[in-house]
């Protein structure tokens, strides 16, 4: 139990214990709810945070961590372990995985970008690897954090796995959609 | 308003103008908590409620609507409109689509299994067409309803959707994988 008086805990919903480990040799900037300025900035950029109040993004900005990292930096490890997403603030990522053919370039993904989604929600080991291409500034929201938006506010939680059951449904269909010009199976 | 004394509306949820005219060839056979022992048969093989109390199923099917269609029955058009899944029951369907190569088979599903869920997510057009291979009773979960249990039901929402997620990340895994042989990109 931390102390009563925390202030952290006084703000409502932040681990410093859950965001703080993450990234042990990176800079731990504190939680999300300090860049809220920021944030709102690029809101437009956020796919998670669309058609969301400006009072539910300040809400889930208590829950989330953020870390500044150096460019080349390694944000995601794939097949490694970590139940937590990341949202890009500032700099960007290349995002690369091993297929048959080597090491390839999946994607690059931008300010506002959300990566590790998969694993936050099914445990599983990260699908790709994520690496900096500048100094990048990004904001974590970890399985622990979302149990506890939950149980605090059910109703934004509805909000927030609607909005990620969107961006991931828009992801099923682009893929599958790329996958179709290969698709075997029984022709009727 | 409902009068205060409909017997339906007393039950919890569902409401039939929202079920009812889903499918208007079809036997409208009431609402799902209507068939809680026949689910309560299949339970294992339902992904959707895995890991759900009874109490939780039970609540789920309040919101609910079910249907009878014969073999060679269309569930689903491919390119149409439609804000809601289905849960097969009894029976089973194949899941055709227009690609490149023409009609090809997708997938089969059986009993337990869930369709149609990207459509009631993000609202957009059918990915494909389902035809009842066999005499099959599906239950219907409408986007009405979904919002219905947000409301009424705000945890139970929280961990319908995070079953939605999980199971929607499994497909988004394994049809990238699929995908991956074909990867183009640039290779790092």
């Amino acid at each position: 139990m931390p102390a009563m008086n925390s202030p952290v805990f006084a703000q409502g919903g932040y681990r410093p214990a859950d965001a703080g480990h993450l990234y042990l040799d990176y800079e731990h900037l504190g939680p999300a709810s300090g860049f809220t300025d920021e944030i709102f900035e690029i809101i437009d950029r956020i796919p998670l945070f669309e058609d969301m109040t400006r009072q539910e993004v300040e809400c889930l900005c208590r829950y989330m961590g953020c870390y500044g990292a150096p460019r080349n930096a390694s944000l995601l490890q794939e097949a490694e372990e970590g139940h937590f997403l990341l949202i890009i603030l500032t700099g960007g990522v290349d995002v690369i995985k091993r297929t048959p053919q080597g090491i390839s370039m999946v994607a690059e993904v931008g300010i506002g970008g959300m990566l590790g989604e998969m694993s936050l929600i099914d445990g599983a080991y990260r699908y790709a690897s994520c690496v900096a291409t500048r100094p990048t500034d990004f904001a974590v929201l970890t399985r622990t954090a979302l149990n506890d938006i939950f149980v605090d506010h059910p109703r934004l939680g509805n909000k927030l796995l609607l909005l990620l059951l969107q961006l991931m449904t828009r992801r099923l269909r682009d893929t599958s959609n790329r996958l179709l010009p290969h698709l075997g199976g029984i022709t009727v």
